[in-house]
C-alpha cells in the first residue's frame, strides 16, 4: 500500500484526489490530509479516511482537537517529511505550494504535482533537485498528456511539446466586450469543472503560459520547443512531435481523474469502473486554431516573465493571485488583471532565480505590491 | 550500415523506400532490389543503386543480363537469405507476399512488412514464428500508428485498438450510385497516393477489414478489441485506448515515408528535412464518424472471413485480388466485387490455417475459382 499525503484536499483536486483512494482501498493508505480554511470539509474528509496527520491554515498545528477526529494535527513540512508518506498530492492553490513541494522533494518522496507554480517559480531548481534523483510526477491534464506521450521515447528525440487550450469561457466573445465580464460569467468554464482560481487562470489563459513553464522545466525543452493550439473541445489534452516529424496525441474525457490515477499508479494502468470513457467513434469534430495571443495578454505577459527569467515568474505568479482574488472579489475588471500584473512586472527587480530565498521574497513583495497598487485604484 | 533488401521496389512502397535510402546514404546499403513486370524503372534503380543483387517477375533467375546492370540475378528466397541482408521491406502487392515473408523471418531477418496480405493469410503462424524471438515491424500507416502508440506501454494495458478509414471515393456517394462507378472514379483516394490494389481496396474498405486482421496478429489484440472509426482526413493515422481509458493517438501527414522511415531506423527516430511536417495550429476540423458498414459489404465480408479462421482469409486474399484485377479491367462492376469474394468464400472449405501448404492451396484455389466464376457471369 502506498502512503498517501495530499496537500489541498478540500479544493477540487483533492476531492478527486480522495475519489480515487476510495476507489482503490487496497492500493493507497492515506497518512496525511491537509486544507486551508475549509474546516467542515476537511473534518469530513477526516473523519472517513482516518490518517495520522491533519494539517489547515497550512502552518498552524494548534487544530481544535474536535475538528479532527483521531488524527494528529502537524505541519506540512512535518506531513511531507513523515516516514510512512510515499507520495505527497500536492494540490494547494497558489503559490504556497512552493516550499512543501521542495521539502517533500527534499525528503526523497514522490510528488504528483498538481499546483503548477511551485514549478513556474522555482524550475531550475526543481528540475535540478530531479536532474539529481527526486522524482516529480504531473498531474496537471496538459503535462500529464505529454508525459504520456513520451512514455517509451527518449528525451532527445522531441522536437516540439504542444499544449492545447480550450481558449475558456470567452473564446468567442468580442475583445471589447472583455472589460466588463463578471467573476460568473468567467467562472463558467466551458469544459473542465476546477477551481476559482485556475479557472480564473484559464479564461485569461494565463494558465496556459503558467504550464507552458511547468512544461519548459519538466520536461528540459527550451521555451522555443514548446506552442500551444486552441482546442475548444478539451479532448485531446496535449502532443509532442518528435524529431522525424511524428506526433503523438493523449486523448481523454475532461476528467481529472484519469491523470491522477495515472500518477498515482505509475507505470502502471488499472481499470476504474467509476471513470467515464471516451468513444472515438462517437466524438464528431475536434478543432484546432491558431491562438490569437492579442486577445489574451496575460498570455504574454506570463511568456515574457518566463523568459525574462530570475524572480519574475515568482512575481508573475503572487501578482496574478491578488489580481484573481480582487476580481472573484468584484474589485476588478477582467481587463485589468493584466494591467496591474504588468504594473507588479514593471517595478519588479529580479533576483537570483535559483535562490528558493530570493524566490520567496519576490513573491511577497509582489504580493504586497499589488495590493497596494490595486488599493490606489480602486 | 543496415543492409536492406526490397521486394516490390518499383510499386508505390518500394519506391518510397528508395526515397528514405537516398536520403540516407550513410545508413543503408542495398542489397538487394525486386521487381516485378516494371522492368525499365527496376533498371533505372538497379543502375543508381548498384545492388549485388536483383530479381525481377518474382522467381525467374534467368534476368537477361543487360537490365540488370551490375547486378546479379537471384531468386526471392535466396535475396531474403542472403548474408547482407539485415532488413527485408516486404512491399509485394497481393497473397505473393507470403512465402518470402516467411522465408526472411525463418532466416532470422527483420522484416518491415508493408504487404498486410501476409499477416491476413497467415497470421497465426507468423504470430508464433515472432513469439519465437522473429522480428516484424509494421510499415503500413495504422499499424505503424498503433506502434508508435505503444512504446513504453506494456501489451496487458491495451483495451482497444482503434484503426481510422478515411471511408474512400465514395464515402459521401449515395448507395444506389456505387454500381456503377468506375475505376478511374475509384483510383481517386481523397488523402493517400498509393498503388492500385490498395487504392480500390480502400473504396471498397476491403482494405480496412485487412488491417484489422494485420493488427489483431501483430497486436495479439483478440476481434472485439479492435475498432474501426471514420476519419476523412487521415491525419490521425490510429489510436490506442489503455486500460485506464487514457487514448493515445499518432498523427502525421499522410505520407508513407513518415512510418517506412520509423520502421528502418527503429528504435531510433531521425530528421528528414526532405519530409514535411504537419502544423498542429493549423489543423482545423478533425472528424471522427462512426463507420455505416452497411455501406461497405467487403468490410463485412473480410471480418467474417477473419473471424471464421482456417484458410478462409486467404481465400478472401486471392479471391479479392482476382476481383479487384476485373474492376480495374472494367470487366466487373464495383459492387460485384463483394459478391464474387462471397460466392468464393461460400464454396471454400476451409484448411488447417496453422499450415502453409493449407494456406497456400486455399489462396491458388480460390484465385482460380475467382476467375471461373467471373468467366461465366461475363
Amino acid at each position: 500500500m502506498k502512503g498517501i499525503a495530499i496537500l489541498g484536499s478540500t479544493g477540487s483536486i483533492g476531492r478527486q484526489t480522495l475519489d480515487i483512494l476510495r476507489a482503490f482501498p487496497q492500493h493507497f493508505r492515506l497518512v496525511g490530509l491537509a486544507g486551508w480554511t475549509n474546516l467542515s470539509l476537511l473534518k469530513q474528509q477526516a473523519d472517513q479516511f482516518r490518517p495520522e496527520l491533519v494539517s489547515y491554515q497550512g502552518i498552524d498545528p494548534k487544530a481544535p482537537s474536535h475538528l479532527l477526529g483521531h488524527s494528529a494535527p502537524t505541519t506540512l513540512e512535518a506531513m511531507v517529511c513523515h516516514p510512512s508518506v510515499e507520495v505527497v498530492v500536492m494540490a494547494i492553490a497558489g503559490p504556497s505550494c512552493l516550499l512543501p513541494t521542495l521539502q517533500a522533494l527534499q525528503a526523497g518522496k514522490t510528488v504528483a504535482l498538481a499546483s503548477k507554480e511551485a514549478m513556474v517559480m522555482a524550475g531550475p531548481v526543481i528540475a535540478r533537485m530531479v536532474g539529481k534523483g527526486a522524482t516529480l510526477l504531473p498531474v496537471d491534464s496538459e503535462p500529464s498528456a505529454i508525459w504520456q506521450c513520451l512514455q517509451g521515447e527518449p528525451p532527445k528525440d522531441i522536437a516540439r511539446l504542444i499544449l492545447t487550450a480550450s481558449g475558456g469561457p470567452f473564446r468567442g466573445r468580442p475583445a471589447e466586450e472583455l472589460a466588463s465580464v463578471t467573476a460568473g460569467e468567467a467562472l463558467k468554464h466551458p469544459t473542465w469543472s476546477m477551481g476559482k482560481k485556475i479557472t480564473i487562470d484559464s479564461a485569461t489563459l494565463m494558465n496556459k503560459a503558467l504550464e507552458v513553464m511547468e512544461s519548459r522545466w519538466m520536461f528540459n525543452v527550451p521555451w522555443e520547443g514548446i506552442e500551444v493550439v486552441l482546442h475548444p473541445q478539451s479532448i485531446v489534452h496535449s502532443l509532442v512531435e518528435f524529431r522525424d516529424g511524428s506526433v503523438k496525441a493523449q486523448l481523454g474525457l475532461p476528467d481529472m481523474r484519469l491523470p491522477l490515477q495515472y500518477a498515482l499508479f505509475y507505470p502502471q494502468r488499472v481499470d476504474n469502473p467509476s471513470l467515464e470513457r471516451l468513444d472515438i467513434t462517437r466524438l464528431g469534430s475536434l478543432d484546432f486554431l491558431p491562438l490569437d495571443t492579442g486577445r489574451y495578454p496575460c498570455f504574454t505577459l506570463g511568456l515574457e516573465a518566463a523568459k525574462a527569467g530570475g524572480t519574475y515568474p515568482a512575481a508573475l505568479c503572487a501578482a496574478d493571485d491578488i489580481a484573481v482574488g480582487l476580481f472573484l472579489a468584484g474589485r476588478l475588471g477582467f481587463m485589468e488583471i493584466p494591467t496591474l500584473i504588468q504594473r507588479v512586472l514593471d517595478e519588479h527587480t529580479s533576483g537570483n532565480g535559483d535562490s528558493v530565498e530570493d524566490i520567496l521574497a519576490a513573491e511577497s513583495w509582489a504580493r504586497r505590491r499589488a495590493q497596494e497598487l490595486a488599493m490606489v485604484n480602486i
